[in-house]
């Protein structure tokens, strides 16, 4: 790409380091012989999910029907929609069912009940299970409740069990990577246990397992029949902080022009806010609110600073990075940084498409 | 609107307050003899945009030279770029100017010259001005600095000074009403005092001044030549908390899908996540952080629920609400419940299109 010529804040993604996270992702799931069905909601591009295809995979998981309706459009043809159904989009899915294979989840009798009556044509359904993370699904050690919709299920006239399903969300508020691993292990032993309890009932059915920093930090996946990671696609600071990652596995950046050098204030604005990096932050051990990383943009990617700098506040528009003499020192007005986001997956949302490293521009779905 | 037709998360706007927000703000301007100029960023809708024409308005604010050139093409002729002036816009700039009167903003010498170079045609210019909220300009006391600017804006051959302007974002720290309402005087004096400094060398330059507080609750404008208030149109949960208006006034809010409905956790999860509402969030008296809250669709707009009833945990896509028995009776699988946001600018930008309480999809600038 030429940095030369960008004139507005851009989303660059790093196509090298992309492609890596890719394969070293695939390889640890083949090595495993468990099923890769990455999450899409990070990238949410059909060029990167191209990247994908290249490195054989061909099931994939979405965060929303209609997110499944556009990668179907680009020949997808086996997608898990990971989110409890919406009921009112009954008609929607059966659009789509004749086009691909679709497992949508369900955590509810009343769910099961409600699609059951709607449905017209049969649908793949996996039980979400909640191992600990408390927001959606059935609590893994709640046998009369997993009794209940699992019955309601076999009972049920279109619905096909495939499987149980995870999202241990909780690895994000661990304080190590032995703790991301410990928990990741209890969820898959715990999930080990369920199916093999409902084998006789579900001989065919898998546990699905899927958050970044489990699947990054995680030896292999043995005995573990699917695995749905999505961020480790582009990393970003969260994931570095939580020890997910190195930072040199950070594949998107935005770039951002330099609007305003203040050195009596010691700050420095770029064009680059909360409609540009999301208002995502994590803190630093004093306690400040850090919502991006600067660093030095080159024609082929970046490099990070000697000194780490922060964006510590944002407008709409507006990023304010707390500057050193380093940077006040570098820099001229209508400079262009580059700003490492905090969660890469809403920094995507906030653009309509990536610039690629290679000079490439990927369209970014927009609902 | 026919709420049974939504089956996704949807940007409802509800047309009749928003218009009342709109006739109030242009009232008051006009009673004070000032100019109305508001700023777009907020809806970012050309529909909208024309409710503003209806009661006379013909000059506006913008946050982005792209965000300008989408007005144009609209047939807006007179805007200001409200953000320090980009230098590697500036063939953008030149492309524009011959179809509309642009203002820029400038704060150092080194913008005046850096653009002055560049320029082959002649721009109207705006002093950025910091009267305390230290995000970007001149400080207002700093008599020196001022003077460097200025003697370069009036030496440059492309810059034509305009005024004065300001953002007195701190009222966004105040902790009531008077102290918003002080704040606002403050910097209106100040901003006085700086114009007739000046006025034998600039004699037509004004002072312009903007934030939706400050706009909403000083009873007049006397002496203040022009406004530049946004968020108004709208309003949200964190301009009803600083006291900015009623919660009757908020004009926008989400249509969201229940997903699951937990009453062993007291929880409700809708599809109205981190990339429908933000992750912009108020504190309650606890400390508790909220995201949005929760009213009943109607098809002609919400009501309110006699006990609050808050989001207080977004993914991604989902909302995590803080149940209350009076919603877990009240609500099935698959209903549909509103959610006003905290942060209506950021909001919008979160989606592509208003469906507006009269059934009309209004569609939303994407950069």
């Amino acid at each position: 790409m030429h940095t030369a010529q960008i004139i507005q804040p851009e989303l660059i993604l790093n196509t090298q380091i992309c492609k890596e996270n890719i394969r070293q992702m695939a390889g640890k799931a083949l090595a495993s012989g468990t099923l890769f069905r990455p999450h899409f909601k990070t990238h949410q591009s059909r060029g990167v999910a191209s990247w994908f295809r290249e490195v054989g995979v061909t099931a994939i998981t979405v965060s929303s029907l209609r997110m499944a309706a556009w990668f179907i459009a680009a020949g997808w043809k086996d997608i898990t929609v990971a989110m409890p159904f919406n009921l009112r989009e009954v008609s929607f899915l059966e659009e789509l069912l004749p086009k691909a294979r679709i497992h949508i989840l369900i955590d509810s009798v009343e769910a099961v009940r409600g699609l059951d009556r709607r449905l017209s044509m049969p649908v793949g359904a996996f039980l979400k299970m909640d191992c600990g993370y408390g927001r959606s699904g059935v609590g893994i050690d709640d046998g009369m409740a997993i009794d209940r919709i699992l019955t309601a299920i076999h009972q049920s006239e279109h619905l096909q069990f495939r499987g149980f399903l995870t999202h241990s969300g909780h690895t994000y508020h661990a304080t190590s990577r032995e703790e991301i691993v410990k928990i990741s292990l209890q969820v898959a032993q715990k999930m080990k246990r369920l199916k093999k309890r409902w084998f006789r009932l579900f001989p065919d059915a898998i546990i699905s397992i899927g958050d970044t920093p489990g699947c990054s930090l995680m030896d292999d996946f043995s005995g573990i029949d699917e695995v749905r990671p999505g961020n480790f696609v582009f990393y970003d600071l969260m994931q570095e902080n939580l020890g997910s990652c190195d930072r040199s596995r950070i594949a998107v950046a935005v770039a951002a022009p330099v609007l305003g050098i203040y050195p009596e204030r010691n700050t420095v604005i770029v064009h680059c806010g909360g409609v540009h990096l999301s208002k995502e932050s994590i803190q630093n051990s004093q306690g400040v609110k850090l919502f991006g990383q600067v660093v030095w943009l080159t024609d082929s990617g970046w490099q990070w600073p000697a000194e780490e700098i922060f964006v510590t506040a944002l407008s709409q528009e507006h990023g304010i990075i707390q500057a050193n003499p380093g940077l006040l020192r570098a820099i001229q007005h209508g400079a262009l940084l580059g700003i490492i986001p905090v969660h890469s997956c809403l920094t995507v949302r906030c653009f309509s498409e990536y610039l690629t490293t290679t000079g490439e521009r990927l369209k970014i779905f927009r609902p």
